[in-house]
C-alpha cells in the first residue's frame, strides 16, 4: 500500500496573508478585484498539486485608512468563476450560516459541484462580528450557544436539499417522456427551531454525492459540530502537543456519530516563508514585518485579540489578555494563542508580538529553507498532529509560487505528497468517502 | 451618426424555451448541469455578438413526472462561471427581491461585474409563487403592492451599498501606507420599512460604475419601479399595437424621475423558429409541439394561467380564464395574454392554445425565414415598439445557432445590428450612462 499522503489545502488571502503584504513592492494589491490575478493563483496552486483552493470570508470589518481592510470579493462567485479556468483543485468557499437561508446555501454549493464536476466545498462558519449583525438588520450577533444550534440546524437542511433530488431520479426517457422517477424525490418538510423549510432543491444531487463539508470551529461546540458533520477541519495551533490534543480529542469524537477517523481530515494552517537559505527567508519575513506601521500592528492587535489597545505604547509591555476580550469571536482559545506565542517566544513588547502573528493569525509560522519546512511539516503529519495542512502564503501570486517551487517538490521526494491527482473530484482526492442519501438512509432505517 | 442599433440578449431556458423541447433528439437534456454545455451556449451567442446573456430564475417549480421541470441551476453561480470563458457579452442574473437580503445581492452582483471586467446586470424580480416562500419559511409569498414597495427599498440599499467604496477611495500608496481616502468611503445607516442596514460593502464600486438594473414587470407598480430604476426591461407582448403601448407609457415614466427616455432599454422576448424556408420553419416548430403529451399541455397551461385545468379535456373548449386566477403572478396580464392569443388566431381547444404558447410561455413567437423573422423584428424597433429584443430559442444549443447563422447576419446587413463588440461594459454596449455615486451626489444635494 502506498505511503500515506499529505493533504494540502492552498488558503487565500489577498493580496497575502500577512497584515502588511501590500506594501509590499511585488505585491499586486490593485490586482485583487481581477478575474486574471486569481486565475493566475488559481494555476498555480493546481501546478503544485495542491487539493484545494480555500477562500475564507469575513464581512463588515472596519475600514481602515491605512490598512487592506475590508476589501473582498464574494467568495462563492469567485470559486464559481475559477471552476471554469482550473480542472483538478478543489474549491472551497466560507459561507456563514448566521446570516443566510439554507435553500440558497444548499443551491449554490450543488451548482458549483456541478458546474466543476465535484470539486466543490463548503467551509461552514458562524458569524461572531457585532459587524456583520449589522449588515443584516440585527443589532447584535447571536451569542455562541445559539449560532452553532443555528448552524447544526443549518447544515441537517442543506444536505437533505442536496438529495431532495437523488440523481437516480432522472430517468429523461425521451421516447416515452418520462422525466422523474418520483420515489427518488423527497419533498423536504422540516420545522426546526430555526427554519421551516418545505420544498426540493431544483438540482440533483452532485457529482460529489454532496459537496465537502469544511468547518473550522475549536470551541467545544464548533469540535461537537464537526465530528458530526464536518469533513475537513481547519484549525489553528502552535505546538505540536497543542495539535495532537486537538487531532486525538476530534478524532475521538466521531465514533458515537458512526464515523471512522478517516472520514474527518484535519489540517492546521501552516504560515510559510521559505527561501533557498534561512537567513534569505527570515530576511523576506523581516521585509513584510518592516511594513508593518506601529498604527496597523496596535490596530490588528486589538482586532485580534478583542481588546482596545490603540492608546498604547507599541514598544511597551503585553498586557494580560485573558479575560479582558469584548468581542464574542473565541477569547479562550485567541488568548491562548497569544500567550502560548509570548511565553515560548519570550516576546516583551506589543511590536514584538504584533511582528509575531501578522503573518499567520494566530496560525503556526515556519520561516526557513525547503528542507526546513518540509521537516516541520512532516513532523506533525507522522506524530498524529494532523492530516496535512492548509498553507497560508506571505503574499500572492509570489509566496505560493515560492512554496510550490521549493516545498512541493521537497515534499514530493520524501514521498509525503502526490505528483499527480488521483481522483476526479476533490472528494477523492481528499480520501473521503460518497456520502449516502439521508432521505433513503432514513426510509431504510424505518422499514428495518 | 450611425443607425440606432439593435439591443439583443440572449435569454437561455435549459434545455431550450419550448415546453417539451428535451424531448427533442438533437436536445442535450442530460448536459444541463454541465459546464461545458453552458460555455458552448455562451460562446455562440458572443459569436453572434448579441449584448447579453440573459438567465431567469424561478424556483420551487412543482416536479412533474413527465416534465422538464424544477431543474435549474443556480443563476448566479452560471453567470460568475461563464465570466471566465466570454470576453465580451453581457451576464444577467435573475435574483428575487422577495427572499434575500439587499447586502448578499449587492455583494453578489459587485463581484461579478469587477470579475467580469464590467458585464454584470441584475434581473430584479418579486417572488409571486407560492412554493417559493415555503421554501424560506413563509406560509404565503408576500401580497403585490409589498413585494413591490419592498423591491423599491431593496434596490435602493444595494445601490447605496455598490457605492459605499467609491473606487476614487483607493489611494493605496505603497510608500506612505495610506490605503483609503475615508472621505469617499460612506458606512450606510439605512433604517427603512423593510430593511435595516449599517456598514459596507467590502468591494469598490464597479467597472460598470455599478451592474446594470433589468427588470420584468408589466404591472402598475412594475412600471413604476422600472421607470424609477431599471435600465433594461424585458417584456412580453403579442402584437405591435400592446407594444407600443407600453413603451410610450413607460418611456413616458421616466421623466419624472430625472431620466431620459434613451436611459432605460425595452426589450420585448421574441421567441424564434428559423429555417431556409418557411415550410421548414413551421415543421420545425410542429415538431417540437408534437412532442407536447395532453398531460403535460394541460399541467403547462395551468401554471401559467393559474387555473387548474388538469381535469379538462384537451380537444375541448377554451374556458374564460379572467379573473379565476389563484396564482399571484399577474393574472389580469396573463388572461390578458391568452385572451388576445386566442382572438387573434382564432384558437378553439385546449391543444391550439398550448401549441401555441408552450415556446414563447406568452412571448412574441415568430417562425419563418431569416427574411421574415428580421421583418418582424424590423418592424418593431423602427416603430416604436422595441429598442431589441430578448431572444428566445427554442432549443440549446442549435436553436440558438440558428438564430446566430441565419437571423443575425441578415440584421447586420440591414444595418441594425452590430458586427463588432463596440464598448468593453455592458452598459457601453447597451448605450447606457455610467450612473454617479448616490453618495456623493446627496451630499451636494445637501450642500446646495
Amino acid at each position: 500500500m502506498a505511503k500515506k499522503q499529505l493533504a494540502l489545502g492552498a488558503f487565500i488571502n489577498l493580496p497575502g496573508h500577512h497584515v502588511a503584504s501590500w506594501r509590499h513592492p511585488q505585491s499586486e494589491v490593485r490586482k485583487v478585484t481581477d478575474l486574471s490575478y486569481l486565475t493566475e493563483i488559481a494555476q498555480i496552486a493546481e501546478r503544485g498539486k495542491f487539493d484545494n483552493l480555500f477562500f475564507a470570508d469575513v464581512f463588515g470589518q472596519q475600514i481602515q485608512e491605512n490598512a487592506h481592510s475590508g476589501l473582498k470579493l464574494d467568495p462563492v462567485v469567485i470559486i464559481s468563476a475559477l471552476a471554469a479556468v482550473t480542472k483538478n483543485i478543489g474549491l472551497t468557499a466560507t459561507l456563514t450560516t448566521s446570516y443566510n437561508d439554507p435553500f440558497h446555501v444548499a443551491r449554490k454549493f450543488a451548482a458549483i459541484d456541478h458546474l466543476s464536476n465535484g470539486r466543490a466545498a463548503w467551509n461552514v462558519v458562524t458569524s461572531a462580528n457585532e459587524r456583520e449583525a449589522l449588515l443584516f438588520g440585527r443589532d447584535a450577533h447571536y451569542q455562541h450557544a445559539e449560532r452553532y444550534e443555528r448552524a447544526d440546524e443549518f447544515v441537517d437542511v442543506v444536505k437533505k436539499l442536496w438529495y431532495s433530488i437523488d440523481e437516480e431520479a432522472l430517468i429523461i426517457d425521451k421516447e416515452s417522456g418520462r422525466y422523474y422517477d418520483l420515489e427518488k424525490v423527497t419533498e423536504l418538510n422540516h420545522e426546526g427551531k430555526f427554519f421551516k423549510v418545505k420544498g426540493t432543491l431544483d438540482a440533483p444531487s452532485t457529482p460529489q454525492g454532496h459537496p465537502v463539508i469544511v468547518q473550522a470551529g475549536s470551541s467545544e461546540a464548533g469540535k461537537e459540530l464537526a465530528a458530526k458533520t464536518a469533513e475537513v477541519i481547519f484549525t489553528a495551533w502552535q505546538t505540536l502537543e497543542d495539535a495532537q490534543a486537538f487531532y486525538k480529542d476530534v478524532k475521538g469524537r466521531l465514533a458515537k456519530y458512526g464515523r471512522d477517523p478517516e472520514d474527518l481530515k484535519i489540517l492546521p494552517g501552516a504560515f510559510i516563508v521559505v527561501a533557498e537559505t534561512e537567513e534569505e527567508a527570515i530576511a523576506k519575513h523581516q521585509q513584510l514585518n518592516n511594513y508593518i506601521t506601529p498604527e496597523v500592528g496596535l490596530a490588528y492587535l486589538s482586532t485580534f485579540t478583542g481588546v482596545d489597545l490603540s492608546n498604547h505604547d507599541f514598544e511597551g509591555p503585553i498586557p494580560d489578555f485573558n479575560g479582558q476580550q469584548v468581542d464574542g469571536t473565541n477569547p479562550n482559545i485567541r488568548s491562548g494563542i497569544v500567550k502560548g506565542i509570548v511565553e515560548r517566544k519570550g516576546l516583551k513588547t506589543l511590536r514584538e508580538l504584533y511582528n509575531n502573528i501578522a503573518g499567520a493569525r494566530g496560525h503556526r509560522e515556519i520561516v526557513g529553507t525547503p528542507t526546513q519546512v518540509a521537516d516541520a511539516l512532516q513532523e506533525w503529519f507522522e506524530n498524529d498532529a494532523a492530516d496535512g495542512f492548509n498553507i497560508m502564503a506571505p503574499t500572492f501570486p509570489q509566496g505560493l509560487n515560492d512554496i510550490v517551487e521549493l516545498v512541493i517538490p521537497e515534499l514530493q521526494r520524501r514521498g509525503l505528497f502526490k505528483t499527480e491527482y488521483t481522483g476526479s473530484t476533490l472528494r477523492e482526492n481528499l480520501g473521503l468517502k460518497r456520502p449516502t442519501n439521508p432521505h433513503t438512509q432514513q426510509k431504510i432505517t424505518q422499514e428495518v
